[in-house]
């Protein structure tokens, strides 16, 4: 499916507020991951290859993957939401479909449907060597806005 | 669903295989994770809350609860194998039902159907404090064996 | 993991506001499905094994069974919702894990998480022959409450 | 992300052994679903929005979208099998982004990863109305293909 291609941002000020966010999460600085792009409804992270990451096989661990898709599709969604608001991912489904190794994976995540309450983002991870890329995830997720609780103060469910 | 009781192991030497293969994943160390519990279908690790663990609001990243169930269903698969099989995550789904917070998380995975090729595991994940344990994340994961293939060689799917 | 034991409903009315819902799907009927059981949080549905449920090996198709599966989960959420919400799904993820023979599904959903807005269930199907159950898929579901909404009106998400 | 374009089918006489497989489908034809395309790695189904294929709001069923959904994913990976091969839903994952309404439900699956045993299947699924389609659900699909056995013969995992 392809994902919608333009999305009007509610808050003009959506790339410093998504920037700040992602420099807030210590989880994201010790995988050694960074916020690469950003658009209204997108977004992409990059994990270089440290040993750290790998798994028993010495490929990237699943986790990890996790991880950067976790992050990608949460800033695609809280890229949309209004100024006021903070994010939470309520779900994910994801299928593994090639070993990653190389020298980064690059997370994408893709707005596909922005309610009011809710959002559906499709997330892919790649396995980039040299230019070139090969699929290593798919995903689906859904994330929530939680509305009048600006992204820098805690959040309960 | 109540998973199966019981699972004879096809392997009598699965717990130090197991264990062999989790000191193995340089990722589980970077966490600070640790397999602590291990019997025929069933698996356990711990994760400690450690400051880099966290997201932005303080709790316990997605990604590294995603990390633990991934490896919790991991080896409660792995551990029903046969000796000279691999185990690869075909895919899963997780939704997160409560915020991450306390001194550690504790990821259970439980096979719900051994296969020759196929076995299906539910991994749920706790936050736990002193003696008292929250679901914060319950998951469904589809894991394939690749006979073989030894755990310490290689593999691609 | 084992869902919360005991819900109390919001509504005291729910276990008639629940089969008034079920009575007013034409989809169900089709399918010959029945809603035979519900609690706060629970909802049970049998499925007879019909000729017209078969797919092309002759077991029942795997479409009926997230029919059932669906109707299941969203009644057992539905069970906890207050008198003047409807419930949608927002999504969910299943694992087929025998095939389905014998002469009825028993899909039955139980209440995982039941937030103001979200709620997490699962459901799981058995094939049924004679008193005896097999495990045939297994599912975590998320449904939504639209509050202010009366199930007997149309929804738009 | 743009599932591979170009598929090279195993068997060349995929099209007339997946029309066949469809037929042989009771449940398909309960629900008044056709099989309206196929090439090698994608299938389209279409579903009428006739009175018995609804829920209590007047919206499609969400099974009825899942049904076809899980077909559409199913003839899609199996247009990629050996002649001598059957094929097996594992698991699969759909979000609802859109109420079902209109003429008629496109489910549309296309196949992201061929593997020798599982296949991964992006399927979506849309309402149409006049020329205009609107996104109701999207999917993805995890198949098993069991060699050495046929489809018209019946299978056990």
């Amino acid at each position: 499916m392809t994902p919608a291609a333009n999305f009007l941002p509610r808050d003009p000020n959506f790339d410093a507020r998504c920037r700040d966010s992602f420099s807030r999460q210590p989880f994201m600085t010790h995988l050694g991951a960074s916020l690469v792009e950003l658009r209204p409804g997108f977004a992409e992270i990059r994990l270089p290859f440290a040993p750290f990451v790998r798994q028993q096989h010495g490929y990237v661990h699943g986790g990890a993957i996790a991880s950067v898709l976790d992050s990608a599709a949460g800033y695609a969604a809280f890229s949309l939401m209004p100024a006021d608001a903070t994010v939470l991912t309520v779900e994910y489904k994801l299928n593994f479909v090639n070993p990653g190794e190389g020298e980064a994976v690059i997370a994408r995540g893709r707005v596909v449907k922005s309610g009011r309450t809710l959002s559906v983002v499709q997330a892919d991870a790649y396995a980039r060597t040299g230019g070139k890329e090969v699929l290593i995830a798919t995903s689906i997720q859904t994330l929530m806005a939680l509305l009048g609780r600006h992204d820098t103060t805690s959040a309960k469910t």
